[in-house]
């Protein structure tokens, strides 16, 4: 029996909902596969740790999360408590750059029984990938302010692009591009605007292009790119981007197919030097926290994303299977969310999808 | 009789195209308002005068434009001839700056007739106006390469906000959202990602909400208000919204409406130090230019706007209210374009809407 340690970071809001589910639909495929899956669960990373502590990690915590196979996170952010960039900053986005997950990898597919905003969409129709640059571009932390509290107060905010960085992701999504039937390859940038970091971007990407002749590749400029997310979603495959964009397509993405409560993500490191980290689109969503309503589908896929990457394809498939089954039965068949129009619970559609395993 | 003096530049590919059809409308509605208009055609600000010159812009073209009432541009950048970013800061961004045309005001409303992507979007329901900063923030062409054509390659573009870019873009922002039935403001951050410039524009938002209780103020992280463009458009009525984030919204919320090809720009320099600039959201098109098929309606719209600039909002409402009407009468009545649904070429639906005023 292979046998994974798993931390298990739930975080704030409905964070501390989703993951149970998310772990009931792990162990009931873990069963079913024969899979040892070992949680050990920490309360750091959280508002709740930081009221108590100061600090949103405890000290040492690379070497105690290091000892694991994977991370399975919720959400964290609770602006009420603590400001979203210090929490950040201090968690999620350490996390990502120390343990230089520098792929951050976010499906976004129309499932069968969701409903998108987008007319006439069916199942099939939106069915991409995004490849979202983890660790540095927009997301550098660098910079300041002067004259603070003056006229000439400026504030200065660097982005940062390194020729290791850019191009290591880049190869990741060409990698990708190549191994799905449609190989195609679409780079967001912003090169007419932004001047300096995207025309680098654009270059090492015309050259990385060089070395997969078999992929074909386009790029767009961000603003049209969200646009046509929305006019011709079936357009695309794999989208790469840097920091930022891809942040705000994998937003957009999901969207674009109904809901963020089933979008998952996958922060990986590649050459697994160190853990990677599978934690939903969503956020701690504090409008709707408490109330048991939120939905567990993005938490639950990323399971499925962690089973993948922990080399057990078959088991990722059939958890993936279960959601994709649930969710065709429908709001009047299966106990669906109010975000997918139906009543369930959190709780209630976990279960579900744990036992159509 | 008003006169005003108008500097035309249409620029690259389908600005030279819908460039006559909004002036074909203007010259009709000022006819109808014993208004009167002076054009002048300029040829710079585009491929062909850079193929020529090797600049995008004469020497001395801020004294030649200055003694203009407003500049109706097209648009401009033909990468197969020049890089974008070269003749996008050789011309219209020097325009913005050198202008201090610090608003780009960006409406969004679903018109009569027109499709939107989203299901069951009717016109009423989306309906809001970004407000994008429009001189300095991500924008800042400053940085540079370090350690080139080495491992070590490192690339830096530095996000400049000043307290007064900042301040006088949100005055202007909150002061629309007094003057609108809604009184909603919505500012675009980034804060719990982008760490020191957004949390800065949040205290400024924060601080110059002060001084008007009287507007309904929230803000969403871009990711997430990307998403809520397409899940719940009617949500919004003025957007304000950093240079880079107002252009990515600025193009989505169109998208949202059914076409990029309608919506209009006005780059405004509101003290009326400098002229202002009225352009389409959509750019030059190369995919469709040459063919005489493009939208004229963006063009046209911005003619509206800068009627309303130039003082004479009736005038403006006139011809904004011809463009609906023409809309309204769908792609079997009225000449519309290919991304309308119709087979109209771009100077059969400039007269159809030159006629209806
Ligand atoms: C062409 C480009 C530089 C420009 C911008 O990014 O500002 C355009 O997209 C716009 O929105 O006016
Ligand atoms: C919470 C925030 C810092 C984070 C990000 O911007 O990366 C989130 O939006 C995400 O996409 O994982």
């Amino acid at each position: 029996m292979t046998a994974h340690r798993i931390a298990v970071i739930p975080g704030d809001g409905i964070g501390q909902e989703v993951v149970p589910a998310g772990i009931e639909a792990l162990r009931a495929t873990a069963d079913r596969h024969g899979l040892q899956l070992d949680f050990e669960q920490f309360d750091f990373a959280s508002a709740g740790y930081w009221q108590r502590h100061g600090t949103m990690l405890p000290p040492g915590w690379e070497e105690t999360l290091r000892g694991f196979d994977a991370i399975y996170f919720g959400a964290v952010g609770w602006p009420s408590v603590v400001p979203d960039h210090v929490s950040l900053w201090g968690s999620l986005l350490q996390f990502r750059r120390v343990f230089d997950q520098y792929v951050n990898l976010r499906p976004c597919r129309l499932m069968p029984g969701v409903r998108s905003p987008l007319a006439g969409r069916e199942p099939g129709d939106i069915d991409f990938v995004v490849v979202r640059e983890n660790t540095e571009g927009e997301y550098s932390s660098v910079g300041g302010r002067i004259f603070e509290g003056t006229e000439r107060e400026t504030v200065l905010q660097e982005t940062v692009m390194t020729r290791i960085g850019v191009d290591r992701v880049l190869r990741f999504a060409f990698e990708q591009a190549r191994r799905r039937p449609k190989r195609h390859l679409t780079s967001a940038t912003k090169s007419n605007g932004i001047s300096i970091s995207m025309p680098y971007w654009d270059e090492r990407v015309a050259g990385m292009g060089e070395l997969f002749p078999d992929v074909r590749l386009d790029k767009f400029h961000i603003d049209a790119l969200a646009a046509q997310f929305v006019l011709h979603p079936d357009w695309f495959d794999v989208v790469v981007a840097s920091n930022l964009f891809g942040d705000i397509l994998s937003d957009l993405g999901p969207a674009c197919t109904g809901t963020l409560g089933i979008a998952p993500s996958a922060n990986i490191n590649p050459e697994r030097d160190h853990p990677s980290l599978f934690e939903p689109v969503h956020g701690s969503a504090p409008d709707i926290a408490g109330q048991g309503i939120a939905n567990p589908i993005g938490q639950i896929w990323c399971g499925s994303m962690m089973l993948e990457h922990l080399g057990h394809p078959e088991a990722a498939a059939q958890l993936l299977g279960a959601i994709e089954d649930v969710l065709a039965y429908g709001p009047r068949d299966a106990p669906l969310t109010p975000d997918l129009h139906g009543t369930g619970t959190t709780a209630e559609l976990g279960h579900a999808i744990a036992e159509r395993v």
